[in-house]
């Protein structure tokens, strides 16, 4: 069993979350000044533990390992959100990188290959999980171009900014790995209400978005009798109550669907709304229920366009992303090494976020490791997760780490 | 009967029309340049009608007649909303300015005084019917004080940018006068529905506003189970559609009530809202209606809050507007003359819109007489009424303002 060093893994952990810090949270945005720097220092590190690291041409850190044999990509991104917690996807990076010098540390080990990653805009400042697509050969060029963060900066003019215009973009060699890991903090309650300290991945929930627009006539909230109006807003409000009432009735049993983005025009409380807008987004592990939801919404919005007055347009508001199953094979040596160090208290578990491993799974085996969040909370400067939870995850993964190496590596 | 000059009467309504002109609409806000530009023009224009002409402190243009005897009040407001139409109530001020001319030109009527005003405001820049309350004694130094536009300016700043800085502001004597008319555009479609040409003003319905705010718990959208969720928007969704629901119940023939006005946040397609705002406007010619709508809503938010999950609030929106009737005497006058020119064609109504004839009343007889709006079109670049029907109030309202006159200074 390697053997990872708390102190350090924690103290690498403290040493990240200090660039960009702001209170609690962190602030590192895909290609902020903070994030390069922070990439900067990750390459430093992994050259410490005796990678060859590179950022290449979208800003993902790679650590190679120069040992020979099939190679275990580990990694996850250490960009944050807006207003970031300290662990998110560092946690996975520096797991990763604890796991390369834990492995390298011990006789048993030694020669057992580690690669290691932080993938740039997982948190899609431009391109949700911009760096994994990269590396896959999963960034389309159109989903590149023309693609710019919510001020209205270019991902073009970003990359120049950090250096990178004209530097290579790596792309995995899916013969040289046996699988790749990834480990995250929940960003939900499940493990901390069920009193667990590990979650094993089953798969990455689906999702898709409509986007619905209402097409009202706008008028004086004072002189427009209740008969005549076309009011955009009321229209919205009842598409959306009854998407609400009537989604539990084809929901499995951990669908989630949520209304959080909605507009309404002019949005003045003396005028009778004429435009408005309301995003719909749900999520499952399996196709079903998310074909069943869109059959829901589709004949709420028939029902009320054949009534007349407001026009309802329903679109799809993001392409699509299809459930993901995570490697069972990886998957067991994951649940193995949880059982050795968290006896009946680890988990299967969907991952209701979307990650990497998402990404990665599509050319190499992958799965993922998740460890409970202080309360549910993430995306939020209060995220946190317990140092013993921390410790007792990376100590797993380095155990299934090296089991899966050792099985690979026996093989050949 | 007076004669009106139907050509006269178009020339000065366009002659105004001119003064802050965009496309085929009117910007003319409360003491904008354009505001003030026009003010003066008026001023001019009550001299050459003989009338004695100022411009008091918050911008009312006054023309009083050097008459003897009971005077009649005579207009409206000549400020515009940010994108007005060109009549709202450009189109009372140049009816008062042509229904002084039109008595002081026959021998029958020439003694009758008729004085004239364009309050200033009243479409709410900075306080709605700012001129009809300072003249009448009913602004409150809390409401003037503090008082901002939407861009921050504030009321004293734009006093003193429109040279009112210290100039007096006018009172009315109610020993004067023995009443108010106030001529407006519909701005509705009630008139043009009917096939009617005239309306006479019953009353001008009371309004009062409810502001909800959904306190809930901010949560991601794909990690939050949907029982642990507290969602803000989806109980606004609720409470919102359930008020449509249920306020038909209760509501009077011509009640209206508006949720035009909410906020949410964040306000992003994956993420639990964790609070919103609803602003909710109900309106009715009496008191019982709007009682009612505050028991209904009431009633919801206690279900609702009794249930657990989001907290709802419930605070006043705004001061209410009390529902107010106009004078029957002068209202009498205003239907044998509506009667003697629209035979069969005019109606009595409610006004769905506030006015300031609603501030008059408080201390002097007021009435109102409507003419169909085009469309029931207003607060829109696209307002317009007929000529012929433009030309016909007129002619109603001067037979009106001679009959009033003539009773009341007869009496004396």
């Amino acid at each position: 069993m390697p053997a990872i060093d708390p102190a350090r893994l924690l103290a690498d952990l403290r040493a990240l979350r200090a660039i960009g810090a702001q209170g609690r949270g962190v602030v590192r945005p895909a290609f902020s000044p903070a994030d390069m720097a922070a990439r900067r220092w990750l390459k430093g590190r992994f050259e410490e533990a005796g990678l060859e690291a590179a950022i290449d041409g979208v800003g993902n850190v790679l650590g190679r390992s120069p040992r020979a044999g099939k190679a275990l990509l580990l990694g996850s991104h250490s960009d944050t959100q807006p207003t970031g917690g300290w662990l998110d996807g560092a946690l996975g990076v520096i797991y990763a990188l604890e796991v390369a010098r834990a492995l390298a540390a011990e006789e048993a080990t030694r020669a057992l290959p580690v690669d290691v990653v932080s993938f740039q805009d997982e948190e899609a400042r431009f391109v949700g999980c911009l760096g994994s697509r990269s590396l896959t050969g999963a960034l389309a060029p159109e989903l590149e171009q023309g693609a710019r963060d919510k001020d209205g900066v270019a991902l073009a003019e970003a990359l120049s900014k950090a250096g990178l215009a004209g530097v290579p973009r790596a792309r995995l060699d899916p013969a040289r790995h046996c699988g790749f890991l990834e480990a995250h903090i929940e960003q939900g309650p499940s493990l901390e209400d069920a009193g667990r300290r590990i979650g094993v991945v089953t798969g990455i929930v689906g999702l898709r978005g409509i986007r619905f627009v209402f097409r009202g006539q706008q008028n004086h909230a004072g002189t427009t009798m209740m008969a005549r109006r076309r009011d955009a807003a009321s229209a919205l409000y009842e598409l959306a109550h009854r998407i609400n009432a009537e989604f539990p009735r084809v929901a499995a049993e951990r669908s989630v669907w949520t209304m959080g983005r909605l507009r309404v025009e002019p949005n003045a409380a003396s005028i009778v709304p004429g435009y408005a807008e309301l995003d719909l987004q749900f999520r499952d592990a399996a196709e079903a229920p998310l074909e069943a939801f869109e059959r829901v919404a589709a004949g709420i919005v028939a029902e009320m366009n054949a009534r007349g007055g407001v026009r309802i347009e329903a679109e799809p508001a993001r392409a699509p992303i299809p459930p993901t199953r995570m490697d069972p094979a990886l998957r067991a040596h994951l649940e193995r090494a949880a059982e050795r160090h968290a006896p009946g208290k680890w988990q299967p578990m969907p991952s209701g976020a979307f990650h990497d491993a998402g990404i990665v799974s599509a050319c190499l085996p992958a799965a993922m490791l998740f460890i409970p969040s202080i309360g549910g909370i993430s995306h939020d400067f209060a995220e946190d997760s317990r140092d013993e939870d921390i410790v007792l995850g990376c100590r797993a993964l380095a155990d299934a780490a090296a089991s899966i190496l050792a099985e690979a590596n026996a093989r050949r």
